[in-house]
Formats: structure tokens, C-alpha cells, sequence
């Protein structure tokens, strides 16, 4: 069986404390970033131009030099070039809460008028007044039942369809943009980085895969089918010669923790020579890159900016950075400072 | 929860009813092939030599030109070139029995001097001995008890080593030569001229996903990643510092009928354009690639060729294609006669 009650647990848990957090969280509001200049010169030749001059960046650039020189004792064959990457808070935001639970919350709204019931039916009669206390007295019970409610019980072609016009259209609630323009400058020019050097770029995330997939390739350029994370089964169904899939409320597979490892050996097969994560939840991905018979490269963000983005690490509630952290800095692993390496956050950033 | 009774049930009696062919079936032994002669100047531009002109192989050129014509109306962007092939019979043979089922009967024989209580107990003894009959006796459970104890118990990396080992040295019993020799040479010449038109191919088989990825780069030129099998479940483990997976003794997905669509679903998320099987059991991913938005190519390869291969098809036990047939007459979709369109089946006997 794939269903691991303890996983569940932990992850409902973690939506939870989530909750709690958004009831007390304040507002923040999105400010003019710092943009370091960077020389007319070296605009023209870097391939990471948000990133600031200095350690990080170097540590970046004299990796993939050293692992893609023919001659070099490190090289590594394109075919091993498999770099993994986290998506919440390490390619887009995830505050105050995971953005896939916005779409659930609103998934709620929208289905409301065919479920008059609801009004008077809990956990939706909490979502549908905005009432977070009573929301989060619902608990566990709860919260799977949105989850499972808002992510089950339609055709993948539906649900595709669903996750694409709320992306085009849903907006961060303090920073007031859609929530794909949320991701990070710094991290696209990664991407684009690696690719022009022949690594093969990958989402491992904790997230839905079915609700990253419909975006992922036009925002970070990264095909549907490199795209991993979380997925409840499926079931192929054939009526009246037309074939569907349809989503079942079953959990299959929870790519987070030590799900992330197995969902890299199930998808790509190879160990990652590149992987980069910003909590604990990435430390079993970064283990396993490290583990590579290759030399790898562990890349940690560290959310250090309040001002541009937001500032925590080992006692927050979302993307928890505390094991990880400690392991980062015992094993020399490179840790990307949002507020002191990023001379941007964002693309609309951009001078 | 994934695992199926009554799938699992179907696959065994299938490997059942192969066992029983086994201890019938006559050897047949590899002869020359007929190589038709092809022109000089067809040599030098035509990107499948090893089809003979004719009906079949201008059906696949005119898809693959009209499809990849930006002005056409037919014309599908890069993205969603997406090609699937089942592998055993499709791409490699699969008489007397599933290659991989070879490779369980000589791990036995392998792990046996460290079970010397093998000797006395069954299925063990009777795999020892050679003895089908018996073997064929100890029925679906003692078939079960083979594949658990070849397949599960390792580390992902031991099991990779074990394949690795047995494809570069087994044998076939009567075409005498190692089992990835026999791979059908006008279908490499197919994955190169889809690849070579921004086709993304992918192998989408019922064997072992763990089985195949070891050799497929080399032999058909696709990345670990692009491989879809069936699977059984694993677990991430971290002992003194050492990550590892560990090999369970629980199905995951088995990628076959209905489980293809499921499987491309998870591990592609977008129907394919192309999709070429053999079997019955392939007959859902066709239906799957026939229901593409896009113009799409529904490939049957028809085991024609008893002399230079084998000739089967509704009554086989091995790779039925009854239901597939009748469909594939229905529809039109594309019939590859081993016999008539192909002039070179294997790599090795290419002049």
C-alpha cells in the first residue's frame, strides 16, 4: 500500500499549522527592490545577471565549468546531467501559505452555487465566510476533505483546464499579482543556465503535479514530463469510445521528505548532479544529489529578505529551514542569501 | 491502495500460459533475412532504409511531413510530439517468453548457492532442476514467489548492476545472441526520424521500468527518464550518512492495458501523437493517442515473419493481438507487416 497514514498526517499537520499562521500573519506589502548595478560589460557575457557578484555566484559558475570541461577529471556526461529543483520557495514564493491552497480555497468558492448545502455544511461554510478560526477548529478531518473535494472527482482534461484558468486569473492577496509572476529572476537564469550547458532541468516538488503541470512549461521552460510532485491516483475509463482518466480521492505518491528521493529514482532513474531546495522538506533531494558517484552541486535559497520577499527559516510554520540549514553549513553546501546574493526577486523586478 | 488483485491475477496467468507454451513450443532457429535492394539514391535520403516503399512506410513520412509543416493546418508544436512505444514486441522480441522472465529464472540460478534450501523447495527446485512441468505446477503463486524474490530485496543500485550484468552476457536460447541484439532495426530507424523531427520518444511498456532503464539509452538512444515500465514500490533509507533505495516486495503500477494510459499520465501528462504497440495490451494507449486533439499516428507492428522472426497473433499467449487487429482494421490505423515491410529485422543482419 501507498497510502502512509503517518505522511498524510505530517502533511495535513504542516496545512494546519499553516492555517493557525495565516489567521496571525500580517500584511506585506511588496516594495521596489535594491537593483545592484552591474557593469554594462558584464550584462553582455553573464549568464547570471540578478545574481550579485560574489561567492555564490562563483561557486554557480565554477561548477558547471569544471563538470562540463571534456578534459577535467569532473566532467560529467550529458546524460547525468540531472539537475532537480524544489518549486514552493525555491522557484516561486509560498507565503503566507502554499499557493495551491489558495486554489483550494477558491476551487470552494467557485463550486459553491451547485452545493447549496455547503452554507450550512462544515468545513465549506468556513470557507465560504472567510472564517479561518472555525475553518482550522475543523481540523485534519477537515482540511483532507477541501484538499480531496477541490483536487479529486474530475477528468484530467478537467482539471487542467480548472488549474489554467485560475492562474491566469487568481492574485497574490498582498503582493497583488498573479501567483506565476512569483517566481524568482535569479532561479530562471539558473534554469536557462544549466540547460545552455546541457543539464536536464526538473521540478521535484511537494506541490500537485497535476496543478504545476499546466504552467511550468511556459513560466521555468520545464516540459510537463520533467515535472514531479505529489499525485493521487488515477483510472482510465473508456465510455462510448472516448477515453478519460479520471482523479480518485487515494493519495499515490507524497514528494516531499524522503518521498522526494523516490519520486526522482521513479521518474528520472538517475541521481540528481544538482539539486536545489530552501527547507527541510528538500533534505533527503539534497542527500541523495550528494550521494552521486558524480561531483554535485546542493544549492540551498535562504529566504533572508523582509523587505522584497519574506525573512524566515527554522521556525516557520511554511518551509521550515532548521535541519537543513545545520546540514548546509556542516557539509559546505552553497546557500543562496535572497537579500545579499539577489540583486532581483522578481521578473516584473526587472530595470 | 494500487495493488490489484485482479491485475495482478491477469498478469500471472499470463506468464502461466507462457510457461505452459515454453514446455511446447519448438525451437526455431534465426535464418538469413531477405534484404530487398534499395537504390543508391534512396540509401543516401531515405530516413528508414529498412522499410521497403510501399503503403506502410509512406503513411509514417507523410504523418510525420504533415504534422511538422508549420504551415499546415495539421502542423503540432514541438512540445506535443509526443511518441510512445511499447517495448517487448515492439521494439525487441518477446519469444518463446518475456526476455525479462529469462532474466528471473537465471537470477535463481545465480542466488542459489546462497539458498541451499532451495535445492529441496519448490519453485525453486523445479527452476533449478529445468524442470517446467513442475514449475508450471506450483501456479500462480510459486510464479509470484519467483518474480518477489528476482525483482525485490536490493537497493536500486544492486538491481541495476544485476540487469547491467545479465543483458551484457545471457543468451537467447535459439537465436543465440544477448537479448538486446534483438532489437528490431527499422523501428531504431523510426525513434531516429521521429527524434530527428522534434519527436520526444518514450518506451511505455508492461516490463520492469528497473529492468529496462539499465540498456535502453544505449540500445534505442532513450534517457532513463523517458522510460516507462512497470514498477514496484520503494523506500528511501539513510544509514550512517548513506542514502539508499531500497526494492519492495509490492506492486506499484503494472503499465500494461489500461495502466498505459495511467502511466503516460503520470509520468508524461499529455497524450501522445504517436503511439506504436503490438498487443492487445497496447490497445489502450493507441485509444489514448487516437483521442489527441492533434492528428495522431496508431502504429501496430504484426508479427508476420516465422522464418526470420516469429509469426503470431490472435491465438498467441504471448503478445494477443485479437481485439487490437479487429480495432486497427476498423480504424485504419497503420499495420506493419513484419514480412512485407520490414527487408532487415535485426541490426546484425544488416548488409
Amino acid at each position: 500500500m501507498y497510502f502512509k497514514t503517518k505522511k498524510i498526517t505530517a502533511t495535513l499537520l504542516s496545512l494546519f499549522m499553516v492555517l493557525s499562521f495565516m489567521v496571525s500573519c500580517k500584511e506585506q506589502t511588496g516594495t521596489k527592490p535594491e537593483v545592484v548595478e552591474v557593469t554594462e560589460n558584464l550584462k553582455k557575457t553573464d549568464p547570471l545577471p540578478s545574481w550579485n557578484d560574489g561567492k555564490t555566484k562563483n561557486a554557480i559558475i565554477d561548477f558547471v565549468e569544471d563538470v562540463t570541461n571534456k578534459d577535467g577529471a569532473n566532467f560529467i556526461p550529458v546524460l547525468d546531467r540531472i539537475a532537480t529543483f524544489d518549486n514552493d520557495g525555491t522557484l516561486w514564493s509560498e507565503q503566507p501559505i502554499y499557493f495551491q491552497f489558495f486554489f483550494a480555497l477558491d476551487r470552494i468558492k467557485k463550486m459553491a452555487p451547485e452545493h447549496p448545502e455547503w452554507k450550512n455544511k462544515q468545513p465549506y461554510k468556513a470557507v465560504l465566510e472567510n472564517d479561518m478560526p472555525t475553518l482550522i477548529k475543523q481540523g485534519e478531518k477537515g482540511l483532507l476533505e477541501i484538499v480531496i473535494t477541490t483536487h479529486a472527482g474530475t477528468t484530467t482534461d478537467e482539471f487542467e483546464r480548472l488549474v489554467k484558468d485560475w492562474i491566469a486569473t487568481a492574485e497574490h492577496p498582498t503582493k497583488k499579482k498573479h501567483f506565476n509572476e512569483l517566481v524568482y529572476q535569479p532561479m530562471l537564469e539558473l534554469l536557462d543556465y544549466l540547460r545552455a550547458n546541457d543539464f536536464k532541468t526538473f521540478i521535484v516538488s511537494g506541490g500537485g503535479i497535476e496543478f504545476m503541470r499546466p504552467w511550468t512549461e511556459a513560466v521555468y521552460g520545464i516540459p510537463k514530463d520533467q515535472v514531479i510532485g505529489s499525485s493521487i491516483q488515477t483510472k482510465y475509463e473508456y465510455n462510448d469510445g472516448k477515453p478519460y482518466i479520471e482523479r480518485l480521492a487515494k493519495i499515490d505518491l507524497i514528494d516531499d521528505k524522503e518521498g522526494k528521493p523516490v519520486g526522482i529514482n521513479r521518474y528520472i532513474g538517475r541521481r540528481p548532479v544538482f539539486a536545489a531546495g530552501n527547507s527541510d522538506g528538500d533534505l533527503q533531494m539534497l542527500r541523495w544529489a550528494d550521494s552521486n558517484t558524480f561531483k554535485s552541486f546542493k544549492l540551498y535559497v535562504h529566504h533572508t529578505d523582509s523587505i522584497r520577499e519574506w525573512a524566515y527559516d527554522r521556525k516557520s510554520h511554511i518551509g521550515t529551514f532548521d535541519k537543513g540549514l545545520d546540514e548546509a553549513n556542516e557539509k559546505g553546501w552553497t546557500l543562496a542569501d535572497m537579500k545579499d546574493d539577489w540583486n532581483v526577486i522578481y521578473p516584473f523586478d526587472k530595470k
